[in-house]
């Protein structure tokens, strides 16, 4: 029932993310290039978390539906700049060439930039069609913003392009995880809850949560270039070994590292309790992250 | 007296830049490639716009200073990808090394993200300050945003780079021109004029009166980099001829060009009939912008 809703929720975003592609000049090549790397075939973890969110405090999914579609987008964004020759240069995403393979360097830093400004356009014509809850969606557009530039993703990325060659440094990982990975991840719960303005309490609870799986899937990340099967994964394997990267393996070992991840899903789930039964997909998708094998 | 309105705003302008910056990672890489790129001696021509176009409503300029300062932001966050080497390819900008010749090409792809982020992280947290308009702010974002973006800006952008190595094409040089660099002047003006409601005669007005400027500005910077002194420009002249790129004066030649510059300039200025005396600023703006010699 639980992975249904998963599953669903999906669906719902992706057939709105199509929609919203439609819109963003599709016979041009930079709508082309954006759509491409869209309908690569990701997860959508970040956008069902914002829903989820939502719905665990009885929020409508068609009031944050386009803040969902936009989180994708943002995720989408950092994907194909990461991928560029002078960032981590990727070749292979989800089992296809990147976008700067395919459409060239110039395009694929055009098409990352469009994917996070159009983020923003979606979320604030979005905001304008709740008159009523203008303030709330100000707050969650806000939480995004701030999740993915310098205080979280932006930040992070920037200290993992500058770790490549350092020194193993337990503090460095820990900050570019909790920026590069984790922040997204609570960005996208907190801006799907605070459009129902819960309590403080509930905020923090949901926050920790989303501290502790995102942290969880940086870790199974790390475990999987290692010991992941490239096919199912759609992408090289080594990667981080071969540029030297600060990683969890690198500095624990594998067997440590995954038992670092199994303690953090573990808290993950206590902190659902104040929730109740209410919460049975939330653990159940932390589950699901640390045993994720792509 | 209106040209100390103008050397005003910019102070204005640079000082709350000053204190943005100050709060944007400033002992970390990404705050100091940021800074490096933001402090280079930009005109401010497009927050000042903000701001004149703010005023000659009554608006209180403390209220969209902020979204002045993002502005100049997001135009900062597409001069540092403008310049990368699989852009322009761009080693010079107002007389200094670009940001990825300075800090690396990761880094400049990085501190252009950090700057779209960090406008919409900075109009955002200031929307919530002003909670009896805030669907006024949101309206102002939102033009903002679309005049950015691929309807925008970045569709401008898009086609000029894939024009490069085209055919001579009157419809789509006024496309790259009209999207890459006149949809934010008038963005820059409507969005400082939206936060006091004025009246759609008002709004078309002023978004006319953008339009030529806008592409009046742009017609002098393609003849600006036939005719103009290197050393005023701080920028390597002749650059668009050895790349073959689409201008007005390889259209029309030098002469003509500045002709439509200067009927342009006039009809802007015709624009403002309906706002009488307070918009002699504009009046003004509009013959320095013809009359520019960097």
């Amino acid at each position: 029932m639980a992975s249904n809703n998963f599953e669903r929720y999906k669906e719902t975003v992706d057939s709105r993310i199509k929609e919203l592609l439609d819109l963003a000049e599709p016979g041009r090549t930079i709508g082309k290039a954006m759509r491409y790397s869209m309908t690569a075939g990701g997860k959508r973890l970040r956008p069902i978390l914002n829903i989820m969110a939502n719905s665990l405090f009885d929020g409508d999914t068609a009031e944050t539906l386009d803040i969902a579609c936009a989180i994708e987008m943002i995720h989408t964004y950092s994907l194909i700049h990461d991928d560029l020759p002078a960032m981590d240069d990727d070749e292979l995403r989800r089992g296809n060439p990147t976008c700067h393979v395919v459409f060239g360097e110039g395009i694929a830093v055009l098409a990352g930039d469009a994917f996070l400004n159009y983020a923003f356009e979606t979320m604030l014509a979005n905001a304008e069609r709740f008159p009523d809850n203008m303030l709330r969606h100000i707050k969650a557009m806000s939480i995004i913003a701030r999740a993915a530039g310098i205080f979280g993703m932006i930040g992070g990325q920037c200290s993992d392009l500058e770790a490549v060659d350092g020194d193993p440094d337990t503090h460095l990982l820990d900050y570019i995880h909790e920026h590069k990975t984790g922040a997204m991840i609570v960005g996208s719960l907190l801006s799907g809850a605070v459009l129902c303005n819960p309590g403080q309490t509930e905020m923090d609870h949901l926050k920790r949560y989303g501290e502790c799986i995102g942290k969880a899937f940086q870790i199974i990340d790390d475990i999987l270039d290692i010991q992941g099967d490239p096919a199912l994964l759609g992408k090289t394997t080594g990667k981080d070994a071969d540029d030297n990267k600060l990683t969890f393996p690198k500095l624990y070992g594998i067997s440590d590292s995954y038992k670092m991840a199994s303690d953090l899903t573990e808290e993950a789930v206590e902190c659902l309790d104040i929730f109740g039964t209410k919460a049975t997909d939330f653990a159940e998708l932390a589950e699901k992250i640390l045993n994720r094998k792509k």
